[in-house]
């Protein structure tokens, strides 16, 4: 959800005096909401007081986009400690808030950032326009100000091919598929986003039912594309699950897109039940643990590449022990 | 040991008839040392009475020659029940005699295979010449008629790049290297076969000497190369023996070159203790496995090359389930 504020150029515009105005505005929003002992509890981050390593790791973990980790006057976070809510203040917009929901929970979502828009909006004058909806930065987020993604982990679409096909169906309905860590990234280990590209002529109830209803029809055709891989090729399918779990259980040294990758077949075997009685947890923390930043904050202490490669090895090597040899 | 009857043409002068009278000789030979009780008993068999499928998996054992394997009249082969002894008659020479022993043990099978060259020869008249010594169909094995080979497993000495200038000294001093399969193979899994060039003009004691003297000082290169690989490089090389476990243990569809390539790298972590509590028979195994005859001998059918990939990989993983995961 994006938001700025009224009668406040928007951040690019910003002198750094004007930018850190704003974000003391924002937290004493933020504080608002705590002190009426709301949402669980927002923590208020000045990035600048934050490590460059700690900022990594928020972008890794995509609480703040990798733009935002770079320093620039003014640049603020408040995230929620579940990390289920994660707010940034003068990324593109004065306000950037997310809501991150496990499943195809894009209603509960939504219900949510309503909710905490409000409380902000005490406090807060939006730039808003009558005719025109929420004003934004860029005009692509102009009206509602929404955007709705849903992460969606395909191998099985990507390997019978079919998922060219659907995502240029999906454009020429008005979404936009992304790979994992947002725009212009390429989709490690299959996982794609799907999100709304227009927000203006549309309510926000609309794009939520566009979204869960391709999603849901992706869904349907990642489930069918992989039972047909089953029916068509299983021991080759077998062979490339079983083996990314024997490397992933196994290897000393290990690059972040080669744990990525892995973490896909792997992913895929425990939902075909392939890697028998497994919840996907521990396999989905080779997420997080993949990337460099949080190696190196965990260490405390920059690694150089290869000594990298050894930790992430040893932390995958661990969460891989929960998994019974298929 | 090359030896061939006194007064008959070598077997590519041979017709039909005379390369068969060749055979029942040779028969009687080995009938008159079974009746005996010596050397635990020699199976004689005439090779076109094999299946196509049991002469290749002789061939892949190393019990017979692959060019043995193909069928021309007169062919057969002696072999002991524990494959340690293999006697070929009408391949290049009339008889050939091979004594196959686990370790540096060249002493104990040139005594045995001397005691069985002692016991033909009381029923064979042997071509030989009291200046050249016993005559073979190739000059070059005229003489001792004496072939000693070692085969040794050397992945550090190939990955450190010290294996080929080491091959070429081997070869200033009449030495000769093959891999796995004798003459013409590729040295697949690392294992090199180090031979005498020349039979002649030497006794049999000097070939064994220098062929002690040699490989004992190539196992001596073989160990302090690992030795300097784990000291510089200990993550790496272990990530390669831990990665070729994971994938020996878990793959779906292997073929008989990666499996003889990733049986190298577990050999080897055997043998520096990277892989605990292991003795080396159940890996070892994975190189007769890995032959295709082998396979389809055990299936009891002819296979085509995925189905043995799939059965290879089955039978590989039940041999590598008695090492704990590292």
């Amino acid at each position: 959800m994006a938001r700025n504020l009224e009668g406040v150029p928007f951040p690019h515009l910003l002198d750094a005096g004007r930018a850190e105005q704003v974000a003391q505005r924002v937290k004493a929003a933020i504080d608002h909401i705590n002190a009426a002992g709301k949402f669980g509890g927002l923590e208020f981050y000045f990035l600048e007081e934050l490590s460059a390593l700690d900022r990594q790791v928020l972008a890794e973990k995509r609480l703040i986009s990798p733009q935002h980790a770079e320093l620039a006057p003014g640049r603020a976070a408040a995230i929620r400690r579940d990390e289920g809510v994660s707010i940034m203040v003068n990324e593109e917009d004065h306000i950037r808030l997310q809501c991150l929901f496990p499943g195809l929970a894009i209603g509960g979502a939504w219900r949510l950032a309503s909710e905490i828009d409000d409380w902000l909006e005490q406090r807060l004058p939006y730039a808003y326009c009558p005719r025109r909806g929420y004003l934004t930065a860029c005009p692509t987020n102009v009206g509602t100000g929404l955007r709705v993604s849903v992460m969606m982990h395909l191998p099985a679409l990507v390997m019978s091919g079919e998922a060219r096909k659907l995502f240029s169906a999906i454009t020429k309905v008005g979404l936009v598929v992304r790979g994992l860590y947002g725009e212009g990234t390429e989709a490690a280990g299959n996982i794609f986003q799907i999100s709304n590209q227009v927000s203006l002529g549309v309510s926000e109830e609309e794009i939520i039912e566009k979204i869960r209803g391709v999603a849901t029809q992706i869904v349907e055709q990642e489930r069918s594309a992989r039972q047909g891989l089953l029916r068509q090729a299983r021991a080759k399918i077998e062979d490339r699950i079983c083996r990314a779990y024997g490397v992933l259980s196994q290897a000393r040294i290990i690059s972040s897109e080669e744990a990525i990758r892995l973490w896909s077949d792997v992913k895929m075997g425990i939902d075909l039940g392939v890697l028998n009685g497994a919840d996907s947890r521990p396999v989905n923390e080779v997420l997080v643990i993949s990337g460099p930043g949080y190696i190196q904050r965990l260490a405390g202490r920059r690694l150089d590449a290869t000594e990298r490669d050894i930790r992430r090895a040893l932390l995958i090597r661990e969460r891989m022990r929960v998994y019974k040899s298929p």
